[in-house]
């Protein structure tokens, strides 16, 4: 290792240290705060957030990292890190300031005008924010790279690598199947949901939680759940992990997806180590939303959504449930969870309409981007394009282009990052599933630490060594590929439709 | 205000906010952190402990402490904290940074080998420990006032304003009538603890703790209640003070008086509030640690032990513990709370013995620094000092001289708060009683807000801006005077145990 990269990882380090002390900080916001601590909760973030920038722009950062780039001797795992430090550095330091107070600014107005217009369904009084919010992001991706278009750059932010074009090429081909799926769904008879109605109380969902926390192999020495508005995952040292659930005591599977999918965010996290000298860096983080959101949906869905693995754990949880779960039989119980329902809101999309969700919005961002669409016309477009996907369409804008924060934000390329993630997850999966054999199997039979360790070796310890691109192609030994979540869905939904 | 007073509350409230960021790391460290988690905590904790020493040694601090040393135009706030901020600076300051680096070192190896020495049961392997530490604070003291006896210097980082002369005066007058007022006990037949061995549930106690918290006016909106080994009180932001208890299942009195006192401490960092510009700085702190003590001992045993307190509230405690607790009534309740038995250890004791053990332990630290003691012959000493005080002496040096941590610290002249806080708190209760009228009368009708409201305008507001010294005169129209504690003793116990 060169005495530069040493420098560079003690750097870094200084920098993962306060952005984890931030995490302390605004994990207690969201979980156990008193209510009157938030005005000075935001200065002690404020000045930790200042603290943070301010390691992350040091220009002998910018030093180490031309000096680096001038070297032809570079390990392979010091070449991944210096293209990792290159980009957020550049992230960090190519913006001018008066442009990072101007879209701080105008995002946080934005936002406040989205919730209004989303409470008073005025998509008008919003429109004018996301016109300005556009135009920034324009800016923001010219300063990263005045080159390209700028709907590329903006991708590439969140999945490395990533082009409208590249996204479009994959969700072209996952659009048709998914409608194709759809409608043989449509023709079955529709399945009953038979958890809906039950009234589970809170200790049992929490108790159901931590079954399945232990269960999926999460360790709580470094980890904890606790309860959050919103369910979420957070890193708060390399040895501390948290997740939150929310619990509805009408509908228990809520907590019980929520508390699957986030510990799946977890073990990534938790799982990261390329190399021992690169501990604390950046190096050591995940290789992109997509893949984080891939571990997350493949707890989720593709083994906490399985026959299999309630072949094992539903007596538990039946147990657990005890007079409330009377009705509900393994069968009944793992169609119940498995229902697919068109429906206006993404957040509660099932497996099959969830990316159908995600490629509605895609199409109106990059148009947006592309100038092939007004922020005016935006609502028209939006039904028309559920209808044309889901066959459905929201009367009214609240529940349709007003449902989400992310583009009051300014948060434009992140939404394919949430389908790319189920792509992902299905074809690491298949690539498992041929490597590991019989281990539908093993899950029945309870054992997901085969799962786990898999997951581990090809995919979470590695951080960032690899881009996305690369990691999908040293593990499954193929470009992201479609195909492997058609295969998947239709396996799984045609045993359970019956098509 | 002058413009240099406006730059010190500047500076001091960035260092505030930074301590608070700390507390916040630690009171996670205590209640929710998962364990693995404890590496990187330290270095989390490292990194902001030394920006706030970074924050509290800028020299521009002392340019402007003397500069406004040398104006005789402050106003009285003003000098008050040009006081308060002279005394942190120094503090800060007057250590060379070889000494502060030997002595946390030292400090280190010493807690280290007292928590060994204790569970041997061996002091002779503690005692070089014990020596190096009052060997490095003589040095401390040095640094800070060369020309006064050490332990006067030691006294008055805890206690402002107080000497080993000024202590022994008052701790003798309360020598004579603790002994006096024990024997009497003594000779009085035993009251049963009917508490003892009554098991209930810690969701009760829970229940039960957040009864009182309500009751004595501390603000869920500001505050909070959690669980750790030792309770605590912590100050995380000026509107966010929380406090922890423990659960024991076979006495649940133990977490009932800790959440009293723990709340009376946080009630006191709630209330305190000198003048609003002065918020988020130092003038905004506790006036010292006795007083502190005299906010939690007032509310947990004049207040928490008393039976008009208890006329009110046990009704609801009793039906919180249900079966749990019908063998008990109102009065044998109260008697049971205030048994008085002589007993080998400090943070068991009760209101009348409680500082007899802290008289052994000040006539010793203040023998040790006089010169009139010799390491070697603590033990024995310290067994004398009990026989003589409290009729009893530890076979084992566990329970006796080994059991505080404090020394091992380096925490000499500590000790004395504790008792101090018992004589405040029955001052400032005198005075209340007699500016109040019939107080009893009103607590037994469930009333306590008017207690708070009480020591809110006459203490907890005032924060640093009086010393203790001037405190107690102005709030009470006499200095710190030990026959209040006297009268209230001989007046509570008396009736108790008909003497």
């Amino acid at each position: 290792m060169h005495k530069e990269t040493a420098r560079l990882i003690e750097l870094d380090r200084a920098h993962t240290l306060v952005a984890h002390i931030g995490a302390v900080l605004s994990w207690d916001q969201e979980t156990y705060m008193p209510p009157r601590a938030i005005e000075e909760r935001s200065d002690q973030l404020a000045l930790i957030e200042g603290l943070a920038h301010q390691k992350a722009v040091d220009p002998e950062i910018g030093e180490l990292l031309a000096a680096l780039e001038a070297k032809d001797d570079l390990d392979p795992v010091e070449k991944a890190y210096v293209r990792v430090m290159r980009r957020e550095y550049d992230r960090e330091t190519k913006f001018p300031e008066a442009f990072v107070t101007e879209y701080a600014k105008a995002a946080s107005m934005s936002q406040a005008a989205w919730a209004e217009a989303r409470k008073n369904n005025d998509f008008a009084s919003f429109a004018p924010h996301l016109e300005r919010m556009i135009q920034l992001n324009r800016e923001k991706a010219s300063y990263l790279n005045p080159l390209a278009r700028p709907y590329d750059v903006l991708l590439d932010l969140f999945e490395p690598g990533s082009t409208r074009a590249s996204v479009a090429k994959v969700f072209n081909v996952m659009k048709s199947y998914l409608v194709d799926i759809l409608g043989r769904i449509n023709a079955c008879p529709q399945i009953e949901d038979k958890c809906h109605g039950l009234r589970v109380d809170r200790d049992v969902q929490e108790k159901i939680s931590r079954y399945l926390m232990k269960v999926l192999g999460y360790d709580r020495a470094r980890g904890r759940l606790d309860v959050s508005a919103h369910p979420f995952t957070t890193t708060l040292g390399a040895d501390d992990v948290r997740i939150t659930t929310r619990y509805l005591e009408d509908y228990f599977p809520s907590s019980l997806f929520s508390t699957i999918h986030e510990s799946g965010h977890a073990l990534y996290e938790l799982g990261i180590d390329p190399h021992p000298e690169y501990r604390g860096t950046r190096l050591a983080e995940a290789a992109s939303m997509a893949v984080h959101e891939s571990q997350s949906r493949l707890w989720e869905n593709i083994i906490g959504r399985s026959h299999a693995f309630w072949e094992h754990h539903f007596p538990a949880v039946a147990a657990l449930l005890g007079e409330a779960g009377e009705n509900l039989d393994l069968d009944s119980f793992v169609a119940s969870i498995n229902r697919v329902v068109p429906s206006l809101i993404r957040t509660e999309a099932d497996e099959v309409t969830y990316g159908l969700h995600v490629i509605a919005r895609f199409e109106l961002e990059s148009a947006l981007f592309e100038g092939n669409l007004k922020v005016q016309d935006v609502p028209e477009a939006w039904r028309a394009a559920y209808r044309e996907l889901l066959g459905i369409a929201s009367p009214d804008d609240r529940n349709g282009c007003l449902q989400d924060v992310h583009w009051s934000m300014g948060a434009f390329g992140y939404f394919p990052s949430y389908a790319l993630g189920n792509l992902y997850a299905a074809q690491f999966w298949g690539t498992l599933r041929a490597q590991l054999q019989v281990v539908e199997t093993r899950i029945a039979a309870g054992e997901t630490r085969c799962v786990l360790d898999w997951l581990r070796t090809n995919i979470h310890q590695r951080g960032q060594s690899l881009t996305p691109g690369e990691l999908v192609e040293t593990v499954t030994g193929s470009a992201l590929d479609p195909v492997w979540f058609e295969r998947y869905l239709r396996e799984k939904y045609s045993r359970i439709y019956g098509f």
